[in-house]
């Protein structure tokens, strides 16, 4: 219900698990839901492993749903759905998560945390997850790759000197900055859920163009970057789940040469 | 300070007038930031009206700011301001804003209404502001529109043919559904800060491809989100604002014939 009380609301889904609905098959955007609920090991269910999950992503977006009393229908994946509530969404359903994960700063001991948290999020998703998946399409979504593969070439030409620099750089700043408390997690010390999505970007970014990536790595000029990203590689849990079936495998783009 | 308790923490600022900083001269990001501002009649300063205004800018995104003990540096304007919080990215901005503006059903009332709110505002961003902006230079952001011309008209071709019909088709289903609690606004029955982001994507939409969308009106399919559009032209602070000297104004972009 979504007029209930809040101490009550939390109570009620308290022990209710997750569910997380998203095209089987790909990593994608739905990939940092899951880094975040397997890092808190929390329990969740998760479509991409069911045999009909594909149906089940287009129910949601069909164009007859309409939502119900209080969840307005999904545009696309990644949707969440805890107890009677749906939302998507890739950074909105990261925020519902991350207090009751433990992958913010409780607002108690830091009220704006949250929106630091968020910032870094975002940044990381236009710049690191956004952009290089528009190399691929730069004049359509719904064309083939192989009827815009001129332009596609032109696009990460340019993304690889221009804009992926800027990004890398700009996380590079954030773990400079005071507010990173020690320059090994994005914000206050500890490890949260923008660490994580830096992660799987910049695991998309390596994977998309390895070569682009493998030469800046070795120029040294983002070791901070660079060392979060095998940081979060090495966390237990991490380590646990980027070993395991359940975890979702990238697809080839568009190197440099 | 980032660890005062929250009640604290909220009386401290309550008097501080918020301060918008974004690129002087166009409305862009920080149009968003301005509408909700203006519609709850909030003290703030907008250094698009003061005469350095792009240095200040520039200075905080400047490869030497590192941001301070207790904010990460922005990426990207618009910034925003509050006593001593320093926040960026636009829906993130929205966030932080609108419990404070009343522009988002209190928590007391509706834990959950702003995933709901930001659900909404992210994707009027993703697909009526990012997707058409991205139509002027599908290759590369640095490169001059004149060196990217036909792209941008093949682009801006399947914009208007397929991407702007299923937003906009999205919107119309959010207004249609339960949720909306009778089709005027998009969530609860009233006006949120998500209705001022759809008005002012669309109003955008509408200045870059005024034939599309004027043709689109006219077919009739969307007239629940054309209407909210009138409605919130209509809202005695928005219509004050929108004759104002403080509005800023849309350029050109790439029409259907």
């Amino acid at each position: 219900m979504a007029s209930a009380p809040a101490a009550k609301r939390q109570k009620s889904t308290k022990d209710v698990p997750y569910e997380l609905i998203y095209w089987p098959g790909l990593p994608g955007r739905g990939e940092h839901v899951r880094l975040a609920l397997e890092e808190a090991g929390a329990s969740y269910t998760d479509i991409a492993h069911q045999k009909d999950g594909i149906n089940l992503v287009i129910a949601q977006i069909n164009p007859e749903n309409l939502g119900d009393a209080s969840n307005p229908p999904p545009c696309a994946p990644p949707i969440l759905k805890h107890g009677d509530l749906t939302i998507s969404q890739t950074p909105n359903i990261l925020l519902y998560l991350a207090p009751r994960l433990g992958l913010v700063p409780p607002a108690e001991e830091d009220e704006d945390a949250i929106y630091k948290v968020n910032q870094l999020a975002l940044t990381a998703l236009d710049g690191l997850s956004n952009e290089p998946h528009d190399c691929h399409h730069p004049i359509a979504t719904g064309l083939y790759y192989e009827d815009q593969k001129t332009e596609a070439k032109r696009r990460s030409a340019d993304y690889i000197a221009n804009r992926l620099p800027k990004f890398l750089g700009y996380f590079e700043r954030v773990l400079q900055g005071e507010a990173s408390k020690g320059g090994s997690w994005l914000y206050g010390g500890n490890l949260t859920y923008a660490d994580l999505v830096l992660f799987q970007c910049l695991d998309g970014v390596k994977f998309a163009f390895p070569n682009a990536t493998g030469r800046i790595e070795k120029e040294g000029k983002f070791g901070k970057v660079f060392g979060l990203y095998r940081a979060v590689q090495e966390r237990p849990k991490m380590k646990a789940y980027l070993a395991s079936e359940k975890r979702q495998k990238h697809y080839p783009e568009l190197d440099e040469e």
